[in-house]
């Protein structure tokens, strides 16, 4: 009888990733998946790419490589967290990762031990629940209003509670919520962070798909004391199939993230660093994201006016300003879970937003995203949607 | 002041790494590496098969995959595992990693908590100690001879030893010693997993690289209980910057692997999974894995004639039927890390034996590559390495 280790008892896989492969069939409209929109690849340019690194560095691209990536590319990554985000920094603080997710599993490594505390948006995104799952951690949920995490309630957990060893936000853009902190939150967040000096981890793998309104300096970028950790990737802007993110970090901690790295896969892929690399070189990345930026502004407005015209009054949704996501609130009698169900039964998927919840406890939620599909099938599948929410009002 | 896990006390750099550093300049001749040769790496291969993957599959290529990988590829892989280690499985057992050093990291991670026993050879490769630390246990080093473990001795231990949950080998012209297990030490080996019922973790990264002698049935085909995780990569017979590794475990182990795989990454990269499965489709693997023997079987020879003929006998060492590595024990006098100085003086580096030790106190060893250099390099650095032995002779 082969016996596991004590965290394995906390995994599962997720629901998400389960309910994909249910949705995944080409009949199915399909709003439960975060993925971004294939069709916008740049195919060539990644192929154009591929070619020039075969070409002129073929032996480097298929040998080992260092920890923290290539110089290279963490040069191209530095210039562009000063552009998009305010961030100044250097290639010594910033390490590439396989995608942000192993940036979440490293930051849950490094700070947590079992039963210590970890501090975040309530609802947050699963895939970062799952990976802090792993170290065994205590979830204390913050409460989250339209502007973000409400930092009256940040304040008064971090003063009544002890062990509170990581702090994981999402401010731009949230997944699963697509809300974006106001600038007054993120100065007051930035206040207190500083007086109770806890490691903050922002993950940012949607802040450059801003459809309208102003910008927002992210959290890193108002750091005093090193004690933000920016995660970003290229999954959103450029390829996730291309396993790129990255993490930037004060030297202190990245040295603890080499370490993690060094053990966990050696390196990243030298082929895909080099690709993104020379992709970069050759083509205007901020083109290409406009290009994104117009067709998923189109989308989302399909479906929020969609949902507008045909979701029952009771069932309320956010408004993104960018990103992927959109998230409705249920009535309260109502069970995301069971509607799931019978909307597939009509061809049709989202997430159930429990799992959202690190907690539980809070069915009568659930994601859409508008990414994915084209705007035919939005309006033909929020339709769908919103038949199977009138037939369950009370 | 930030607080870390008590995991990260126990973790520093490899050593390896450090060293490898030091080590990459161009005038150094380095025996220190675990690299494949570069100059034999299939560029245009891959560049075509890239190519062909862009072309046809591009979309694909880019997006979002399975966690448990692609499987056509991981079709190529059960073959494979048939052809080349006498293992009967189906794509339902096996998983891509991110190199087989992901594989490591998981194992520990759904094996052992703080405090529990891994068993290993004594010495053990130093990148899977490394992994392992993050998991807090204990090592026991098994003493081994010419044929592999003492299985005597591991019964012993494990007779004695309570918590033993792991126990990790590489059967195959080990790292960092290049022994090969004999036939019956293998039998043998089994009768005692089988009685004890722990899992163990078969390294297999150079088992196809065989010059001479005949071929060894691997563990995992003669486990009759699903006791063994079979871990293998590309990366010696393809190319180490594609980061293609894979598992193949029992059904059980394997829903362990995936969970801890979805949260460390989502999955390996896309593109690479890809390329390597274009390439299998493309080209021989076993015609380019016959090229890459006769390079490194005739830097074997080269090496291990250089040493007889101008090391001190009181030096001994390995005489490796495969793989990348020959093993070198000193007398107990002297310190194969102050040699190491010497040597780096003259231009030559090696790796010291030390931390292949994962208890340490045992100085007098070190690790030499031969698959890295020309013939006529390592005669002149081997040549090197006699003259600061024999300076050092008692």
């Amino acid at each position: 009888m082969v016996q596991y280790a004590n965290r394995m008892d906390l995994l599962k896989g997720s629901e998400i990733r389960e309910l994909l492969a249910l949705t995944s069939k080409p009949d199915i409209i399909s709003f439960a998946g975060g993925m971004p929109a294939p069709e916008l690849f740049p195919c060539e340019g990644v192929k154009q790419a591929c070619i020039k690194v075969m070409d002129e560095v073929g032996q480097v691209a298929l040998q080992y490589t260092s920890t923290e990536g290539l110089p290279s590319l963490r040069e191209k990554l530095v210039a562009r967290m000063k552009a998009k985000n305010n961030i100044d920094t250097d290639i010594d603080h910033v390490l590439i990762t396989s995608g942000s997710q192993q940036g979440l599993d490293f930051s849950a490594r490094i700070f947590l031990n079992p039963g210590d505390v970890v501090l975040l948006e309530s609802p947050s995104y699963l895939g970062a629940v799952n990976a802090f799952k792993a170290c065994e951690p205590k979830f204390i949920e913050v409460p989250t209003d339209d502007d973000g995490m409400i930092t009256e309630e940040l304040e008064k957990i971090l003063a009544t509670t002890e062990n509170v060893k990581m702090i994981y936000v999402i401010p731009d853009f949230q997944n699963p919520t697509g809300k974006t902190w106001s600038l007054e939150r993120r100065h007051k967040f930035m206040d207190i962070i500083n007086k109770y000096e806890i490691p903050v981890i922002e993950d940012n793998p949607y802040g450059e798909l801003r459809f309208e309104g102003e910008n927002m300096p992210s959290l890193k970028s108002l750091d005093t004391k090193e004690l933000v950790v920016f995660l970003g990737t290229c999954s959103k802007i450029l390829a996730p199939g291309l396993r790129i993110g990255w993490i930037c970090a004060s030297k202190e901690n990245l040295v603890k993230y080499n370490f993690i790295k060094q053990g966990a896969d050696l390196q990243s892929s030298t082929i895909d660093q080099l690709i993104a690399d020379r992709f970069l070189d050759m083509y205007d990345l901020d083109e290409h994201v406009e290009k994104i930026k117009d067709v998923y502004r189109k989308r989302r407005d399909v479906m929020l006016k969609t949902m507008e015209e045909t979701f029952p009054k009771e069932v309320k949704f956010t408004h993104p300003e960018g990103g992927l996501f959109t998230w409705c609130v249920l009535p309260e009698y109502m069970d995301a879970k069971v509607l799931a169900q019978q909307c597939l039964e009509k061809k049709v998927a989202y997430v159930p937003g429990g799992s959202f919840f690190p907690n539980g406890g809070k069915e009568n939620h659930f994601r859409l995203n508008y990414s994915c599909m084209p705007e035919d099938k939005i309006k033909e599948g929020i339709t769908r949607i919103a038949e199977v929410l009138k037939a369950n009002l009370k």
